[in-house]
């Protein structure tokens, strides 16, 4: 049996997934803004042996409802909305094995620029950065930069193919391994014939200069991606390391993960390469009574408002215009309307139910006993490497989840007791700090 | 008497000003790339009641000396240099006080992001963030992002001025003070009708959208300015609370201090408003022969090719063809050329001899009572409100300043011996965390 992966799924912001927890009187999602509050999740985090923390982000504000951000705002559904970036040094300050998998937006930033932060802050976490390869899906973080809204689905996919090489570029083949000698004696601290110029032309970049930063402990951070229509699962075939499923239901997920192993071997790649997390929502008590309790309880405070908003900006329909017993489709649209469907979700008055408690993912509820039956179950069925946790209410979920789920999971075998050592990557595979060799950026390392 | 202000000028980075000097048995530099190498720092400087770290940063690299970044690489002339925003969210985790200064090209990034950015750190460090406001003077940046080189000094000062508008309007405007209430009982966290989109169409940049946070504690960071060419000050009397300058002559400096003051009353503002900070480097021992020898023995560790490379990138000339001993004019050109006419440098090889150790910066060498008096006689001919020191040897500067020099200034009563609470600007002007009513952004706050 293996150690099943364990990442906390959170955001820079007041509701993230959970629409309207934050009124709990618990919860402390809306002391997001303060040092101690991140800290503090940090620190339960390792404590608890999660593998990571994985941080979500969006540029743009859910404006589809009714036309307007009016049912965002007041809710706080993920607006405002801090940098996730500006968390990863602090919450590495009072760590030191927790990982970070932070969303990066590439249609809104110059590569040159953008794998320089990232360079950085894999040096500083000493290597326990990852990079969740985001397109976007808002309009509206499009308009903030001046531009009429964003690119068609599928050019996304051909802009971020093409981002992704100037990046690799930049991070694999500007610095050669032997190029920092570090050597008091000659006064030379690199050589120069070992830093290479990138210069890229291509159809929508180019850019001429050497890498700011030397190698950092990963070279490329560890690559998370999240997208499951047809282009993203070819896109995450391709280029990610781990990849980030939502669903409630484990049968229809185990397609999902088939598909996307079959796209890393199509891409030359061991399928095993390809982790694949799903995300859920954990509701604990000591008792399957306790936790059906709290359940009830949290779920007073859910807000329909702010649900509606999430998901009509998720699926860029205005759910202000459709009957709440509508039966929701597929249309091979977005990656997000794609997920849902896998989801199995029946109507929006069924979405908005689940958005409230959870978001996006199914909640399992019950005692430390039930919950990790019902994890290990899914597990089993999906062939899922492991989960990424939703919050309910902050950061009580949190420490639920460490003080009674993770005990139980570590007596039967599915968890970890101790950290390996390393990078995030060698955590991850236990080979080494680099991208391994059959992954299509290890091609430019000299 | 009033305190003098006191900050680190540092950088992400190995060799910033003095160049070679990370060769140093006993300097740590060259361990940039470490947590503990700045946690470090953070805390000698609160122990030494610093009012801050200043972050210098350069997006491009040092490639006019012999057309090449050969000599650049070579002696690590702030290359490679690491993103400095990472930083503040680490050293403002071990502190309580130190504030951040940190040096950011507006010529690179869209407003819209940068200011998320921007108030991200102001919230997280509770207020303690300033942005050094710089147009960027390396082509070899604008070469990285894809652009033909740099634009003009003075379009650059102009284009300055629309992003200022754009993110003075994203921090002061879009989010009325009363905006957020957080009211669980309601439900509502924010009022929409309180959160305004900022529509901006001119002649560089065009954005439409809310700002993504809510106010951070001082709205706009503190302002920083380093520029003193004659655009460079008028930007700085318009738009800055604080300006960094250099020279090594403090007659010379109170006509600069003059100037900028006077740029301050002609925009409407007290020209009191206006802190003009110098840089100094200072070499204390516990005698002035103490002192004579450790500045001997740094200054066998400076590198030549490492001032020529920086001084050529800072002048725009390429020093490998010019005679050693040609005297330096002042052709009314670039900010950093401006600085180095007032800093009376005199030949290529009085400059280079500067650049070894303490850069850009005068060196004050002696005992503590040498360094004080000497500190204090340049306060009072140049009408400086303060010094931002240089580093020489990592860290071991820093911890002798404050060992040595700190308690001599504070027993002479030049300097505090508690910090002021509140936010960086609070602890600069006493008068509370927002800009002013004579600064030209406080008219966008409603």
């Amino acid at each position: 049996m293996k150690d099943m992966l364990l990442f906390a799924f959170d955001m820079n912001c007041v509701a993230h997934q959970s629409q309207g927890l934050w009124r709990h009187p618990r919860d402390r999602a809306s002391n997001y803004t303060d040092m101690s509050y991140w800290t503090g999740i940090a620190k339960t985090l390792e404590r608890g042996f999660f593998d990571g923390i994985f941080l979500a982000d969006v540029s743009g504000l859910y404006d589809v409802f009714e036309g307007s951000p009016r049912a965002a705002i007041a809710s706080a559904t993920q607006i405002p909305t801090n940098d996730p970036f500006t968390l990863v040094p602090l919450m590495a300050g009072v760590t030191s094995h927790l990982t970070f998998g932070v969303t990066g937006n590439l249609s809104l930033e110059s590569p040159y620029l953008f794998a320089r932060r990232v360079s950085s802050l894999d040096h500083l976490t000493a290597g326990r950065f990852g990079w969740n390869i985001v397109t976007g899906y808002l309009d509206s973080a499009h308009k903030g930069m001046g531009e009429d809204g964003k690119q068609g689905h599928d050019v996304r996919y051909d802009i971020a193919d093409e981002y992704m090489e100037i990046v690799y570029r930049l991070w694999e083949e500007s610095w050669e391994d032997d190029a920092v000698v570090r050597d008091s004696d000659s006064g030379i601290f690199a050589e120069p014939s070992k830093v290479h110029e990138i210069v890229h032309e291509g159809e929508y970049f180019s850019m001429k200069g050497i890498h700011l930063c030397e190698p950092s402990p990963q070279r490329t951070p560890l690559l998370f991606q999240a997208g499951t229509s047809k282009k993203g699962r070819a896109f995450a075939g391709k280029h990610a390391e781990c990849v980030f499923i939502v669903g409630n239901n484990p049968q229809a997920q185990s397609g999902v993960v088939e598909q996307l192993r079959q796209q890393a071997s199509l891409n030359g790649r061991d399928p095993k390469d390809l982790k694949v997390i799903g995300g859920l929502s954990v509701i604990v008590g000591n008792s399957d009574l306790e936790a059906k309790e709290k359940f009830e309880d949290y779920r007073q405070y859910g807000s329909h408002q702010g649900a509606l908003a999430l998901i009509s900006g998720w699926s860029g329909m205005d759910l202000s215009l459709e009957d709440d017993k509508k039966r929701i489709g597929h249309d091979n649209g977005d990656a997000i309307r794609g997920v849902f469907h896998h989801a199995g979700v029946s109507s929006i008055q069924d979405w908005v139910d689940r958005t409230t408690v959870g978001g996006a993912t199914e909640t399992i509820v019950g005692s430390p006993v039930t919950v990790v039956d019902q994890m290990n179950d899914w597990l089993d069925i999906s062939g899922l490497d492991g989960f990424n946790l939703a919050y309910t209410v902050m950061p009580e979920c949190v420490e639920d989840f460490v003080d009674l789920v993770v005990p139980e999971l570590q007596n039967r075998g599915l968890m970890k007791t101790t950290y390996k050592e390393g990078t995030f990557r060698n955590k991850l595979y236990g080979k080494g700090n680099y991208l391994n060799d059959s992954h299509p950026a290890s091609k430019y390392r000299r």
